[in-house]
């Protein structure tokens, strides 16, 4: 006999060998039916482990984070199973559960598209209502190898091939569909009864591009057909506000294979955002006390050595020339850090000047892999809301804490405040490779830090080995409409470039002293935030944002002048507007205009031109009828010029 | 006896065999003292030079161009003999005239410095005063090298031995001084009285870094004391214009040597300048029907290849990566038409959306070679207003009518319209090479251009093999402090990259049809207008461009509150505003405020905080005087709203 200690504690006495399932009976048979995996002394163990020693057991369900695992891992066994009933010859590659779900990868003949999705859904569900046992099997590396090659599975013939003499090589069977697998599975087909398959997409075997790129099928599973069918509506949600499909729709921004991959090209609505949202980040920080520089994209080597970028970062970098071949090379900045403090070196400071806050709106470019590339949020190229602070040790806490409170201005008047959260981002101390090797000077930066977010009272969560290579830094994290978490902007202490790049103040006594430096952004990068406001607002933009606020539409040509006078009057006060002259009918204009999410359309018939009004219909309100074209116009100057976030005061059809 | 044709059309009857300055002489004894060479069937000859047969003969003198060249050509050869007289182991290289003087490089281990010059310069005017005749003599190839060996000059050899066998190879000898040259010089050192050597700098043999550098000595030579008089002076003044000098001393901008060549860094005043001039540019165009894009600024080949740059241009780009080794290749763009191209073809147009105008205040790189870059004028990453339209053939003639009308718009408004003039180019229809060959479009367009420039009046000149590879441009040329002219702004007709981009419009019968695209500047660059505004003003910007309108300076502490207050209230109003605390001399930091080329200085006593006044000093009328806070709030204002130009009506100490 042997004694399990469980979760909450109690201790079980059970014979030496009973398996996991067999104590989760014990517990209760429902908790048996529903369990899906367990975690053995912290491990992860199939359902079917035996307990061979006193031991901590925790028998895991679908609502465990591992037991959702061994939920889905099973749903892409029954993925594969279904293909290979409908196509024999399809080789099977790996096949892992995922966050939300699950993919398997095939190499096949046939062309996978949405219409044999169905087709293979339909036949996952025969498995599922077979209700066929789940069992599995151990052979030694020689056995397994032969077993594939007679299955004639090549690639988990090679996966085999690779593995340790002596590793355990287990192998999951159900009907006649085995897999070579380190499980843990589920005991029977007939758990995964809410299931949909997603989308099809190609992979490259192992991830790698001079591999075959295979075919690579998506799919989710829940416990709970209502549990699936809310996960496909925020899916379906999702897809409607996914920047990289509704900002091309709304001609916000466009792509070009000629020009390359995570290089957008931002169309003029677009570029008219990012234009209002550069001149209110650069006035507020001027009025904060910054000075605006502009300098270049890129530079010599010497200057990212100076920096540590060339040992620490030279593979993110474009460099343009070969230090073998070429007299000069140049390489395109991937920070603007060394730039600023060259112009800071450009002359001298005494404590009276400092702190010195620099600004600017800086193009930077990292050359990303391609398969991280995406829409606006993952791009090669990226124009940065960058700034540095030069400050005296005395000024830090101060400084640092404005830099937070300008962030926090800035998410609060975008609206999207609330979806952001704090990390505090630490160094690895056995990491020396990657960080500037003073643990004396980590420590004393971290506990600085440390002490201002406390005593900002922010809510954060602190990771290690995901600082700067300079210093610890604060991440602003962001959470995409597909539940991806980004960092979107940093704040971060610098203990160690002001030494390398030799820069100093004269303090009051007339020493030389060095400097702390705050690496800071504000905004975060513009064309992320872009993609951010489209996911945000479902492209029904606040409307001191968007691209348009006014949309003018005449019912006859009649009204034309009439129409031309009031866009004048828009202009005049700043207003951005178009109008729609064409023949077309009335109803067809506002409805086009709708579809623009336009957060004004007026249309203007005789009866308006003769009384010098406008009829309202507000994206938020709906018809509000008739007004004076003067109170209209104040009404929208003074929603531009407060930038009005009617986001959480009225939900409208696009932005709830 | 033969008959020369003079330039008034007489014909004069002399000998055969008769020199240029006999036939001078005869003219007049006045003119043949003067006469520096001649045009003999308009070859530019030497004045000893014999006339054989009937001719056309032109004598030239300093007024003339060439005669000028002459002039100082021998003014070249006095440096010269001057430095072999002083030095007689150095070893001469070439020594032409350029325009405004003449240089001399020599091979020199003695290291020649400004105190060096002034005893060259003596010993120059000992030259001069001693009257030495100048004669000529030829010598076959072979002598010639023998006697070039013996006077130990092996730059001479070389440039000899270079010679095609039987060229004619002269001689000039003026004392004991013999210099290798085709001439044509003046007949005795007597006349380059008036002269003045300038600076020394280095140059390679032959303009080709892998050869030795020789020093290069610059000098100017009149043929009156008075202009050289006047030309030292304007050299004087363009000194302390000469923005890249200025520039730096107003920490307008500054440069890195570890960043590189023609990469400057725009510092926080610089930056503010180039930020109101992109803001009122881009403003500008969008009230003018423009549609704002921000595209990458690299693409790869393939973009360029559609355009034809790839073929036309590649040497002039920033290349990424190898095409033989490199699975991927990016380039950095030097001109920004294919991007919005690609942006108008990511749409189907009617030409009911023609005309199209998209503006882009684009990020543009050119790889310049290292002896070109200069200041913010020759840079190699500049940031260009940069636009194209895109219309039908009917609308060319306004389209293009309102991009130059913007432009005089926008030179006017920043008071450098009259430095500016216009110059068509052209193709050359030999040169195919360089151009897309297409004779009759080229011959249309240039037509078409030509009817338009005609048509507005502008005071143009014609250039031939100037066009761009895809059309004709109409080229807006500015001249610096130094008198070197470089054009600042393109307005050009392209009849070709339609149909490459396979750009297209639907016209009203429903037909598919190309669009002609006007590529075209507003501004042209802004680091270049930084630069060019610099100079203009000798750094004393008018009120609305100035990086600081005024500058607020307490007396002592006690009126510190009253100066934070004027300091709020300028701010509120948009008037950028800097304030003086420290506790120094008032007239000490009104001085330096001075040296800054701030528009309004304020003093501030208790007087004035009673009061509730300010003491203004204005840069351009001086000391004005108390005068209400609201008052003198409401005139800066205005004069920044008007954008008003105070550079035509009143003088001042910088800028005349």
């Amino acid at each position: 006999m042997i004694n399990v200690t469980l979760k909450d504690g109690t201790i079980k006495e059970i014979e030496q060998g009973t398996t996991v399932l067999e104590v989760a009976k014990m517990l209760s048979e429902g908790l048996a039916r529903v369990a899906c995996a367990g975690k053995l002394n912290n491990k992860l163990v199939d359902i079917r482990e035996k307990i061979e020693q006193d031991s901590q057991l925790e028998i895991l369900t679908f609502n465990d984070e591992d037991g959702k695992w061994a939920f889905r891992h099973t749903s892409a066994h029954i993925l594969a199973q279904a293909v290979k009933n409908l196509y024999p010859n399809v080789k099977l590659a790996i096949g892992p559960a995922i966050e939300n779900g699950f993919y398997y990868d095939f190499d096949s003949e046939k062309h996978f598209d949405e219409k044999e999705l169905t087709k293979i859904e339909a036949e996952m569900k025969k498995i599922v209502k077979a209700k066929f046992e789940i069992t599995t099997f151990e052979l030694p590396k020689d056995e397994a190898i032969k077993k594939l090659k007679e299955m004639d599975e090549p690639y988990k013939v090679e996966l085999v091939e690779e593995l340790p003499e002596g590793e355990r090589i287990t192998f999951y069977q159900q009907g006649d569909f085995i897999d070579l697998c380190a499980g843990p599975h589920l005991l029977n087909t007939k758990s995964v009864e809410a299931f949909k398959l997603l989308s099809c997409a190609g992979a490259y075997w192992r991830g790698n591009e001079k591999n075959k790129m295979l075919y690579r099928i998506y799919g989710t599973s829940f416990n709970k057909k209502a549990d699936l069918a809310t996960h496909l509506e925020q899916l379906e949600e999702a897809k409607k506000r996914d920047h990289n499909k509704l900002g091309r729709e709304l001609k916000l921004f466009t792509t070009d294979e000629n020009i390359g991959q995570g290089l957008p090209l931002i169309m003029p609505k677009g570029a008219r955002i990012i234009q209002t949202l550069q001149r209110w980040v650069e006035d507020t920080e001027e009025s904060r006390g910054y000075l605006l520089t502009k300098t270049p994209n890129m530079a010599k080597p010497d200057l990212y050595k100076i920096s540590g970028h060339w040992n620490h970062y030279k593979d993110g970098m474009f460099v343009i020339g070969d230090e073998e071949v070429d007299s000069e090379i140049i390489a395109l900045r991937p920070m603007t850090c060394p730039f600023q403090f060259s112009i800071y070196n450009s002359d001298q400071h005494s404590y009276r000047d400092l702190p010195v806050r620099y600004s600017e709106t800086a193009t930077l470019c990292r050359n990303e892999s391609s398969g991280e590339m995406h829409g606006l949020t993952r791009v090669r190229q990226f124009t940065l809301a960058d700034g540095h602070i030069i400050c005296t040790p005395e000024q830090l806490n101060t400084e640092f804490k404005e830099a937070v409170d300008l962030i926090i201005y800035l998410m609060k008047t975008m609206g999207i405040d609330k979806e952001i959260s704090y990390r505090f981002s630490k160094w690895d101390s056995n990491n020396t490779e990657k960080y500037i090797n003073n643990p004396e000077a980590w420590e004393k930066t971290q506990s600085i830090m440390k002490e201002i977010l406390d005593e900002l009272e922010l809510d954060y969560v602190e990771a290690e080995d995901e600082a700067a290579f300079y210093g610890p830094k604060l991440d602003i994290q962001f959470r995409n409409v597909h539940g991806k978490e980004d960092t979107i902007i940093t704040v971060q202490i610098d203990f160690a470039l002001a030494e390398r790049f030799d820069m100093t103040y004269i303090d009051s006594e007339g020493k030389k002293q060095r400097p702390y430096i705050v690496h800071r952004s504000s905004l975060g990068c513009y064309e992320r935030t872009l993609g951010m406001l489209i996911e945000k607002y479902a492209g029904a933009f606040p409307t001191w944002l968007a691209p348009v606020a006014v949309k003018v539409l005449p019912i006859s040509d009649k009204c034309a002048d009439y129409a031309q006078e009031v866009v004048a009057e828009l202009r005049r006060k700043k207003i951005r507007v178009e109008a729609d002259y064409r023949t077309e009918k009335i109803g067809y204009k506002i409805r086009e205009a709708r579809m623009e999410r336009v957060p004004y359309i007026l249309v203007l018939g005789l009866d308006e031109q003769e009384k010098r009004t406008v009829n309202v219909r507000s994206r938020q309100r709906g018809e509000e009828g008739e007004a004076s074209l003067d109170e209209f116009v104040a009404r929208v100057a003074n929603e531009i010029q407060t930038k009005y976030n009617y986001h959480d005061d009225i939900t409208n059809e696009f932005a709830k």
